[in-house]
């Protein structure tokens, strides 16, 4: 099963591509979709939208995981975010893809453990379980990664769950 | 010159186009996107987008003005709302239509010539300028008129300041 994991932005969206085979995870791609400062909320948009949709043609993911936007001080921002949220969420929608959703809590409790542990030990446990030489810059890619992690595990949890139900 | 006006929303999307031809404003077709609720976000998200394509295509605007959406307390439903205007800025920006964006504030100063204006001068306002039997229903459809009349407002404004300077 391919994973794709999303760390949504509007300036930066970091993405993450994995494999898990059995307990086995793979990374087979990750990096950012960045947008210019300063240009107007739609060319952004529209360049977050296509970036997806040619993300998700050329690495053929089985679902999307996004990273729930925690409250958020700057609404601005959040609401900013918010919109390219929804123009990816359409993008893996119209391709058919099933949709998942964690928020930061849920992807450092499924990564680490422990849902209030530290950004550092999440992107520690990250590089380890993809075997990676460093922890990939910048953090929004390393976010990606861990949702991509976090719905492969609550895959295997939920069919182990499933597995335990049927006997 | 016909404008689209949107008021954004996830349950409800009001919209309005009308024409300007000189001073006088017309209404052509108004009403609302509605989604149904407790179904997935990306249902949503997909219907309002559908939605939104299927009318640029129908009424063929020149321009398509949005409500902005004022900081709000229920930053969930902000958050919400912003994915669907995102997915309607997507959809107006792919048909290479010129996108405007007006606070709450800027219509009624538009519409009512006072910022602070109440929310029902402002639909009867409308009602007068569209030259309409009854203010529409329900209040998202007139918010979306109003953002229309607005931009048309706009519009001559601003030719008329480009004359001026011209000379």
């Amino acid at each position: 099963m391919r994973v794709m994991g999303i760390d949504p932005g509007i300036a930066i969206v970091g993405f993450g591509f994995i494999d898990k085979n059995g307990s086995k995870l793979t990374p087979v791609q990750y990096g950012c979709i960045q947008t210019e400062a300063h240009t107007p909320d739609e060319d952004r948009l529209l360049h977050v939208y296509e970036g997806t949709v040619q993300l998700i043609e050329k690495y053929q993911p089985d679902t999307v995981a996004f990273e729930k936007l925690f409250f958020n001080r700057n609404v601005t921002n959040a609401m900013s975010v918010s919109q390219a949220r929804g123009v990816m969420i359409l993008a893996a929608k119209q391709k058919g893809l099933p949709i998942a959703e964690y928020t930061p809590m849920q992807v450092k409790q499924a990564v680490v453990g422990y849902g209030k542990a530290e950004k550092r030990q999440v992107q520690e446990m990250i590089r380890m379980f993809l075997n990676l030489q460093k922890i990939p810059k910048p953090d929004d890619v390393a976010d990606a990664l861990a949702v991509a992690v976090c719905h492969a595990h609550s895959y295997v949890l939920n069919s182990k769950i499933n597995e335990v139900l049927k006997k």
